[in-house]
């Protein structure tokens, strides 16, 4: 069976070697056998209506994530002792096609999810949440949301008529049913709007929309709290745009709205969705080209890292593994 | 009569354009026919001791301002449904001279003053506050003001003798009687001082200094509160100077101090001045030579808009539209 | 009559202003009377196949051409008393729809073309010389063409199947009859192939292609000689994307070969295109998010300059006007 | 006797001169006389185990705190006025040999504490710490620590057996008894681990570590009272690896964590060590490769000056000067 | 057998997938049967006196190195249809321990050599050259070198002691017989010295040292074909210290010094090898902390593809492959 | 007597220590004795028109030129071994007050010039340059020059009235009769033009102006031989605007023209004004926040050494140093 645990930091210096998030084996699909959670890049912007470049974040977040230590310092989990994961590559992708990609991405996530692979993507624009949802709905049914984001992408159409847009995958996910709006909670809205019929919508579909005031004024423990209420105990998929950090803390995405999330009170949030039914996960928008000093890669790298902890251990409990029913040290 | 509205961003690219401030018609003054608020850039720095290239400061504002939406999505506030407004250009300036530069400007917005237009300015250095408060109290009288900034600008003079720079506008705007010291509230006030002379002038003139100490330990709310109850129901002028947030999150500029606002903190403290008598503002010292990412530039042209929002909400009720009685949303 | 000359340096700074190219007048076509030659700028590069970016690139070069005086210190040529020019403002653009975006390019340019109006073009990727292409040809027949370029941008597909992208324009215009290959030149072509079928074809068709080693072998008068001599009396359209220039000279850029041509030889090969029936001209491919302390943007600026500078002599010439039938000192 | 005092930022423009720390005089040890508070730049990095540049740390420093000027803002504070200082240069450092670093470093420091001199060290990476320790150990004897850090800096070895690294300071220095781990307090610890061994060896030692998640919860002022209480009424020297700080607000390390302390509490946490013995201190980690826009200096500077501040009153008040035995305001 | 064919750019986006040399399969030298020529990074920079870095130059060459196309332009060679490669990933090395690196990387070479696999290496600094040379001297006996810098690299010992740093590989290197120094050719030598020792060595020993200015006065042409006389028929060496070029074209490195060789002429001189008996090279000093726009990265890239192209010749000639007995084109 | 000679890189690192010219003592005027050529900084920029930042010139340049080593490699030349150097720190300056600071400027450099300093200057802007002519003509009488830049900065005025700017200099030069212009030569000259007054001054004065191109078409020596025939015998300036150069390889200042002076050919040409009598030199307009990487100042820094080579040897030959009498190898 192949490797699936990150080379050890103190024996190959980790600026050394082929990047691969967190140092694992390189694994395509097709040798992936026994792998339960899978990285994969997805190196796709073609939905991007403004500032493109997030089609090269799956390379930074490699190069990022290959520094990142085996354990986490704050929870104490060990991601690699608990789960059989690997990097699979990148999802193939048509960069002179946005539709011919939606369907090479979704047929791609497709051969993981029924194997049992449960994913956790690495964008890309948001537009790309949209097959990874199609696929994992296909297993699971309609899923809750845990959603972190500056905006709602619930826009219905872009400059007339493009109905497939960065700003449009939850809109598409719940008119095709892959998502559940009464189990979806998006977290850091903020930002001019064109018209607010987004919000509307999404508000009239049920879905919980927490604005980053009520989040500060809140507090992060209730916020999350009522997030886990919301979308209760089903299978849920976690989103976290980028752009829902504060952009100095997050300069490299296409479009940053001033006076986010702060990155410690990201990571405390996705800490506390522990022991949900976690089932799939993606860390989208980051945007190379408009990074400054590798800040955005490497915060989104310890993003995608705390997104694996929480995954391996969904993955463990679900395995019946004991030493993960309790909740881990925070 | 002018169109003055921002252009669609749904029917044409935010991105196209010539850039102005929120896609905004550019109406110079004699074209200006019935714009009630004019946002204006002054490209002036001759003021700055140590770093310039706040002269730049009007274009990266405008490029940054032209891809803002047109909804205040916190307040719901449309500040375009609420006035008439335009980019009205720039202030003229003598780039060789600064007294010249002094009259150039204030005669600019004697102008608009004078047809009844709010300004909302653009700096440029802090010392374009002065002409513009010239011009302001010309038609108000002696002027409050909420002034947010990392410095006093209360200094007597610089370098000997020089009595004009971007640390002594206030002392000035006090010593001619344009701004009333018992009406102007300073907050964010922090860093390594000279010898103190500033901060004991403005505090025996009856300025309340808000030091970022006591903005921190008091809260945002106690303090704006405060701020309502200085300024009172008079006339009020806002100034902003970048360096008031934090340098993380306002690199571009010409004297950073570590430890300031934060961006969210700001946009909630400009907001709660609406329903003030606003009669102008500004945003100053962005300094896009020393910006990293175009951070500065798209933080200051957020601000710029919220501001816009309160102004704009202050010429509707001034001008009698009910709708603006109550509060927004916030 | 509209003014068409740029406003002056010594009265106005050339930080001052709305950012227009070379300051002059903005005048949408609607207000274009009398307009002989027309600055447009085409925010596109949804024909990119790789690092998107030059849809941002007119913006770049108005800010950087408004700092350029009024006379070419090389050749006397002062192009604003020679021709009426104006700034057009942008071509409209579709950025979620390539085909449409096409359609719209090319409508805008037939306008001016019909109108009389000779366009220069500020890219946008190089597929926006298609629809320009095409709007020339449909009053001039077909055009010779001077393309400076380090890619022939002669493939026939991409990824399979895309018939248009920023790598196909001339393999599409000549299909469609506009440009007529025997008339063409490229110069510059250098770095790694896909498989050189590119070439092959361009050869076949007449195409004189100059590699980077025949340039630097040769001299650059010896080639822009033959140039001259392809292109011959008709018609003539020059397309200069701005990787045919040293990287080092030019980083902001898409698809960027090392060792390409220096900027010097670049002025100097486009003065030496004087005298021909030149109908119209782009300058593609400056990518902002890539640039490098701005000097890509105002490289193109100044090769902007010198194409207008022998663009203004041609429309002078055409227009009878005796003071342009020598050459320029040079 | 030599001039203390730095030039008066009225007089000499602040961007002026040969950069000291503070606009400080620059005297070598051997023209020290009557120094008591010496700034030592410490320009070495082969102690680091990823990513080089620390060794530029002192100059960068240097360039920045020649802005600052003279007093305090917040606490009014003349560390001037209260303790001779001086720039004492950078300490001597070999950057072909490790070990013989370390000995010249702790012979340079050596011969600063036998006169008296209180150090306060510019880094250089945290390897430095520990020759500057022995230094101090051989005159107060076993040291508290007040250690404000992402990283314990407590391991044992690095790849295989290296002793000596920037990870390994604190590791040897208790090991030596130089310091004395029951009085040392570790701040703002966090970041993905190795293995976690570091934390157990300093936990069982008696060192207090308080992660960042729980400075967070309990607040600032919680900490340092317990922070006080740790390290007592013994000798006490201050160490700040700038990677404690947020990586937005000091990008320019080598090794930052996200979700770091802000800038604020680590001015007041600085400021609430007033009335300790502090002996020494030292800022290290700044590394300007890596820096963004100079905001990692210029926040190091800063810091250096709150250091020093509280030494010049620690100064102060072992030489017995009244002035300073109440509290500085804040 | 393993494919050693880089994956098709028409298929698979360039920027798409996990990043090895060009793209080629990444066979660790246990799974390498049947490649002939062997592409390694050595992450290495403990040589490096003044600003280190240059260890991350494998990651960096590599994600630019994917981007390249299959067929050199200028020469028509397709370096993969000549001979059988691979990305071996990086030699091993021990980041705190110069003389343990020395060891490792040395027998990773000789694992390599010893199955006649020949090495294209990509640094890491100067110094990696010295167990590459022994590693092939081991097969060859002494080699003859031509070699591509600003500085001969013949120092003899570094502050005091030093012997192993990256100004004294090829000192070590003829004082341990692997390289043949009147078969030694240096292009490009320039910049201040300490004392003119090292030239005086080489000088002596018969290495042909070519300053700048006689590269410059006698044109590439005479220079290689010198260079070509000097190492004759036997083994040859080619050592590319990116500080060779001009800083304007390779800014990402340690050590510039300005007025160097241009691009356009270094791809020139490599290409001008063939036919030489060549059994490796490298290229080395990419620093990646210092690199601008990535332009370093990007010219190192390509400079490794043309000393593929050479090397790929030279495996095949020696296979007795009749198509590469006669000269490319250039 | 006073060391004045660098402090030795093998024995401090280059990166080590308070940052001086050259690591060169510093030495304030009054301590100057013996001093034969003193290095000098300007740190002023109220000159500048366009684009401010000169003023922090001399410390950039000071950091850079710190890690120069001590013999030219081309020339063989030791110039700390010809003639006692020292850096005697920066000009004062006012920088609220351009004409007081002229005055300033001007009495620090008559008090050097009087003592016999040579003085070699670093900008600050190219207005600098007319108070030290004025020190030395008072010396000297009328001064010959050889002048590299972009602009001939004989304009009159600016913006209606300015007569001392960074582009009227040499006017004022040639007015107050401190310059003879017929002894004057211009290289470089190049970019777009206000109205060509300036060029027209010039040359009816008798300035020999060399454009661009000239240079480019008859070589480097023969214009270098006909500047030093326009000098001839007597007293020669040299200045040096940084501007000359191409903006790829010096990209950090306020004025750049495309197609400038290559950076190899600069050095061989300041070498070549070896025997001329030369007085004193400056270099200028190097502005580090338009810096890319610290390319210009790295540039700049370089050039200083070989402008400090042939005035050590103008020195040197002046105080009858035989040694000096042949020509220096180039």
């Amino acid at each position: 069976m192949q490797e699936t645990r990150p080379g050890a930091g103190m024996d190959v210096p980790r600026f050394s070697g082929i990047a691969t998030f967190m140092r694992l084996p390189h694994l395509p699909p097709e040798r992936a056998e026994g792998v339960e959670l899978g990285l994969v890049g997805v190196p796709f912007d073609l939905g991007t209506t403004n500032r493109p470049g997030a089609r090269f974040g799956p390379r930074a977040l490699r190069e990022a994530a290959s520094t990142l230590r085996r354990l986490n310092g704050a929870t104490g989990v060990d991601p690699f002792a608990l789960a059989r994961a690997a990097d699979l590559g990148d999802a193939p992708v048509n960069p002179a096609d946005l539709a011919d990609s939606l369907v090479r991405i979704e047929a791609f996530f497709d051969r993981l999810v029924t194997r049992g692979i449960v994913p956790l993507a690495a964008g890309g624009d948001h537009l790309v949440s949209l097959p990874i949802l199609r696929a994992l709905a296909r297993r699971y049914g309609p899923l809750g949301m845990v959603h972190f984001d500056a905006h709602t992408d619930f826009y219905d159409r872009y400059f007339g008529g493009a109905r497939f847009t960065h700003g449009t995958p939850f809109r598409r996910a719940v008119e095709e049913g892959v998502l559940d709006p009464r189990r979806v909670v998006q977290i850091g809205i903020r930002g001019t709007l064109y018209d607010g019929e987004d919000v509307a919508f999404a508000r009239a579909a049920g879905v919980r929309i927490v604005p980053i005031e009520e989040l500060v004024d809140e507090g992060r423990e209730a916020i999350v709290a009522e997030a886990r209420a919301v979308v209760g105990d089903g299978p849920v998929y976690v989103s976290f745009d980028i752009d829902a950090l504060d952009p100095s803390q997050a300069p490299g995405t296409g479009t940053p709205e001033i006076g986010g999330i702060g990155v410690h009170d990201a990571q405390r949030m996705i800490r506390a969705l522990d022991g949900l039914d976690l089932v799939g996960a993606d860390l989208v928008e980051v945007s190379p080209p408009y990074d400054v000093g590798g800040l955005t890669a490497w915060t989104g790298a310890n993003l995608l890292f705390e997104l694996l902890c929480v995954l391996a251990r969904a993955v463990a409990r679900r395995r019946g593994d004991g030493a993960v029913t309790g909740a881990p040290t925070d």
